[in-house]
């Protein structure tokens, strides 16, 4: 049997795009809400998860960086999906009939330059980008259209009428590959290929514990690509660190430099090592 | 005539619950979009803003943060909002009569357990949470209900038929208040004020420059409440920074730190000092 990967989303979002790219091999499996996505991985119910992380222009998913230290699930990936809005109709629908366009509030403000030069159009809020072209298509309508991936428009049968109507170009949004953590001994790292480790800690909130903290890292001369600090919940003045760096977990530098951060950190974790990706 | 406050989103918007803490003798004012708050206040059109920055579960607000970085408004305070959602009907119309419940998707998602709990009612996405109540007192709907703010219901003489239905507690959004840069000389802090300044820089992308950065609050005990890097648009390995502190930029300590920052940073500004609100 062909093995899953989980996403959230109608068939056709943008976490699927992800999952094409990081887990091609696997059957996309949507799923309602993110927390069901890691469950179903964690409990064996479906083999791999596909999940957004961070946008360019919306910031972290915090949600699932809370599913993250929740659930036993470990990064194996990640991948760069440049958000492209479409316009999308029925086959046969023609630009001149539609007078409503159905997407997700946030894709349709994502778009607000091509509804000022089509004032014919109005903006009607749906569920989801490529829910709105699933509804399109199952309710037959033909004076409507609706804003989703082109992935969307493939899956449904649907077509493009117009591409790459978003008014913003540097709109990404990373995703990571999740598994069940490995039993076997952690793969080595492949030569020629940059890695990544993502860490989560907790210092103490007194001034320069931070610092302290981020001497692991400095002192062996790992670059940072990521740093966020979020308010741990209940406790408003204490903080959790996302961090990632480009290393890979057998590097001698990597290796002590998590054996430091255990010295510095109230708590810490490794969420995964893998492949750096380029936007 | 009495002074405004630009707000993004309809009257009774979380927004506006900021608005009526930050600025309470303000006549708020909506507006459709935030880069149209920050340009109505920065051309003088209407007198103070308040936007949000972060939310516990939705992260940094980044489009924000670039109208920061664009438009020259000054951070004169924050505050935390808790995001309660209650049920709301105009008057009248009693729960057994709510066939469907209006809400922006993002809000229907906050209250997942509400509907499991009620499976009599649909969920139907809609712009904007006031934006929902205000349609059903204009519509006069009898078979509907809204979910938003105790606000949104107050403005539009609806009815709240059940209070804080969110699924989660720790549901928090941080506002800021935004001012024109004034020409008189900065303020003096106030005896007995915690005040936090918020910064913006950059550093070049090589290993430690965010390190030594960070040393010019270490090493002068500067406690840091949020510390988030972000890639530079069009430039993805290289990173502005948000920090964060507890210090008004009258002190000592913060003036050197702000000094000394300016020598390691490539590019640095001060988006403003304000009193520090708890949560």
């Amino acid at each position: 049997m062909k093995r899953s990967v989980a996403f959230q989303g109608e068939l056709g979002a943008f976490s699927q795009v992800a999952a094409s790219q990081l887990a091609p091999d696997y059957s996309p499996f949507p799923l309602n809400a993110f927390d069901q996505v890691f469950e179903a991985v964690a409990k064996g119910n479906l083999d791999v998860a596909v999940i957004p992380i961070e946008n360019t222009l919306h910031g972290s998913v915090h949600e699932n960086y809370d599913h993250l230290l929740k659930y036993d699930l470990t990064i194996h990936g990640e991948t760069f999906v440049r958000i492209v809005h479409n316009l999308i109709a029925p086959p046969g629908v023609k630009r001149a009939q539609i007078k409503r366009v159905y997407s997700h509030p946030v894709a349709l403000n994502q778009c607000r330059h091509f509804f000022e030069a089509n004032p014919g159009f109005e903006k009607t809020p749906f569920y989801d980008t490529a829910g709105s072209v699933k509804m399109l298509m199952e309710d037959g309508l033909t004076d409507a259209g609706a804003i989703a991936s082109a992935t969307a428009a493939g899956i449904y049968g649907a077509r493009i009428l117009q591409k790459s109507i978003e008014d913003d170009r540097e709109n990404y949004t990373r995703f990571f590959l999740l598994k069940r953590p490995q039993t076997r001994k952690a793969a080595r790292p492949v030569a020629g290929i940059r890695y990544k480790t993502s860490v989560v800690f907790t210092v103490r909130n007194i001034p320069g514990a931070l610092f302290r903290a981020l001497s692991a890292f400095a002192l062996r001369d790992l670059n940072m690509t990521k740093i966020e600090s979020r308010p741990l919940r209940g406790k408003p003045w204490d903080y959790l660190f996302y961090v990632d760096f480009i290393g890979h977990t057998a590097d001698p530098a990597t290796a002590h430099a998590l054996g430091h951060l255990a010295e510095l950190a109230d708590m810490w974790r490794v969420l995964g090592c893998y492949p750096a990706a380029g936007k």
